[in-house]
């Protein structure tokens, strides 16, 4: 609390202490290049006899280095704590991160006014690198990222326009369609023939790509209007999708949720109209968090590794700011990672 | 994704575009002190036309402000992003910080080496101060605080060694030892004579203020050791020692829980044992938060205003930095806060 930036010793006090110029400080301290090891030496007793930290804004100038990374989620803090998937993603993150001794900075967004912030934010010269996900379609931030000039990692297949031309944005997303087509082919495999969905936010590329599973198991072009409802990836909208469901096709005798809050609101429905799970109507989720084994009965799911990703993600990070081993794809780039999902069966189907 | 820091305009390009110096556009994006209006206005296109953005770093070695302030929770991240206390104490600070147009970065922790990463980042200039919570008597932070010379504001009464010393840290806390009496009152009046409580972490003031309100509201100057049970503050923790406690003390017929989350463990513990709530044991939380809410039975509880707190954490630093009017005590600094806490009767009690 006591002090301010101004009790703070100066780069000036340790050249006093050692006895040598600012510049020799300076060039010892952002890495020692040109500087004999005696005179490096006799600096860095200074730098702690005194207890000198580096400003990092001066420092910065001269390596063009944070060593910060910026991580945005593009949802309401409200559901960045709500969701376990958040925290699984953001742990991956913290750790990759945390090995390369990088900083991690969490931006929070709420209001459509914190995005000019975090544009002016991003492009402000604070942080090495930036990592984005849960983008929907008409997210500014990539067109931000883009303005920035960082290099950015995104989580999630890029669905927005633009996202197809050169350079292509670099990500890491799961195999959301064929996970969805596992889910929704076991409910066939048990007998299941009226077979409702739960979809995410459909601005969503792995909402919509679960969607497309479901109909690559059904075969189908289009998905029976009766048999899908919208869930906006909350527990509460799968509870309401499930009512909405059961109102409409009474008959249907299994349900595919794209995610395990989802399923576990709609579990929630079911019983609230006397339905047996998974007597009278299967269940299935979607990502195997934690919500999945606290359900009642313990759902059946589809497992992505969601802390793998994160790791993954910042990994891609490292790698384009030069600061881990290249893996380029043929075309010599960087390339993005697609990770396997796979059905993980218990006792709601 | 393209480009890299090279491409963007630098203060040059903008120099030679306006046809003024290097120093005059400088002078123009830090404010434009002692420049004519006209030249501004020429810089200030020339900004516009070649999309310039000043580089942070540059900028606030002249200001000296980075218009950015760290937030650290004290907590591993399962437990920050698990628990809805600190979900909703940094939508609090948030909304201040946003209505400022500041921009929040959040810090997370995990590994003990976690800490010497940010220490070096809270002290490298990047921020104009620091807001941190749920700390611990042992925890390194305001330590880092101190050193870094940083601004900084405090959730929760500091209980660090040190801590009694001018300059008295700033902080923000709600009335535990208050609340936790009510809470125990309350169970005294409805005619419960075997109270027992579950503690959150001694050494957090928080737990230990709360535990303090549980020996004043029976009047005992220590707490009979059979009827207390440590819980962690999380759910799993509340379960197992309610288990304890009821292993130790079968006749007891209520229980204070430190938080929502532990009652809500201990909730499930009873019913476990065949303990009717609130027939055979009367169960009050703290917090009113969703669990308490979402409890069966609904959880008596007692509420603190937390969105309130992260926001008078955020307008306290505010004051600190010169951006909002100072309030101040009675000796003239600027005063710490603490709120009320207020009992909330439901089913469980």
């Amino acid at each position: 609390m006591s002090g301010g930036h101004g009790s703070r010793p100066t780069l000036e006090a340790v050249a006093a202490h050692a006895g040598v110029s600012r510049a020799t400080v300076s060039r010892v301290v952002n890495g020692g290049a040109g500087v004999r090891a005696e005179v490096r030496d006799k600096v860095q007793q200074s730098v702690e006899a005194l207890g000198y930290v580096p400003n990092s804004a001066a420092r910065s100038l001269v390596t063009r280095r944070t060593g910060a990374v910026a991580v945005v989620i593009a949802e309401p803090e409200t559901r960045v704590f709500s969701d376990p998937f958040f925290a699984q993603q953001l742990r991956g993150i913290s750790r990759e991160l945390s090995e390369r001794d990088m900083q991690l900075l969490l931006l929070l967004l709420e209001q459509r006014k914190d995005y000019e912030r975090i544009g002016r934010y991003l492009s402000g010269g604070h942080v090495d690198g930036a990592l984005m996900f849960s983008l929907h379609t008409e997210d500014p931030l990539p067109a931000m990222a883009n303005e920035s000039g960082l290099p950015t990692v995104f989580g999630g297949r890029p669905g927005w326009p633009g996202a197809d031309r050169e350079p292509r944005p670099l990500y890491v997303d799961t195999d959301n369609r064929g996970g969805a087509r596992q889910a929704v082919e076991h409910l066939l495999e048990r007998g299941r023939r009226r077979i409702a969905v739960i979809t995410g936010p459909l601005d969503q590329t792995s909402a919509l790509d679960r969607l497309h599973g479901y109909r690559d198991a059904l075969d189908v072009m289009e998905a029976d209007p009766a048999l899908v409802a919208h869930g906006g990836f909350t527990a509460e909208g799968g509870e309401r999708a499930m009512a909405e469901l059961l109102d409409r096709t009474p008959d249907l005798d299994a349900v595919f949720a794209g995610s395990d809050l989802m399923a576990s609101g709609a579990i929630r429905t079911l019983r609230a109209y006397g339905r047996r799970v998974p007597e009278d109507v299967a269940v299935v989720g979607y990502d195997d968090l934690e919500p999945a084994a606290w359900a009642d009965p313990p759902l059946t799911t589809v497992r992505q590794d969601v802390e793998g990703m994160g790791r993954m993600m910042a990994e891609l990070l490292m790698r384009r700011l030069g600061l881990a081993p290249e893996s380029r794809g043929a075309d010599g780039v960087p390339a993005s990672v697609v990770t396997s999902a796979r059905l993980v069966v218990r006792a709601s189907s």
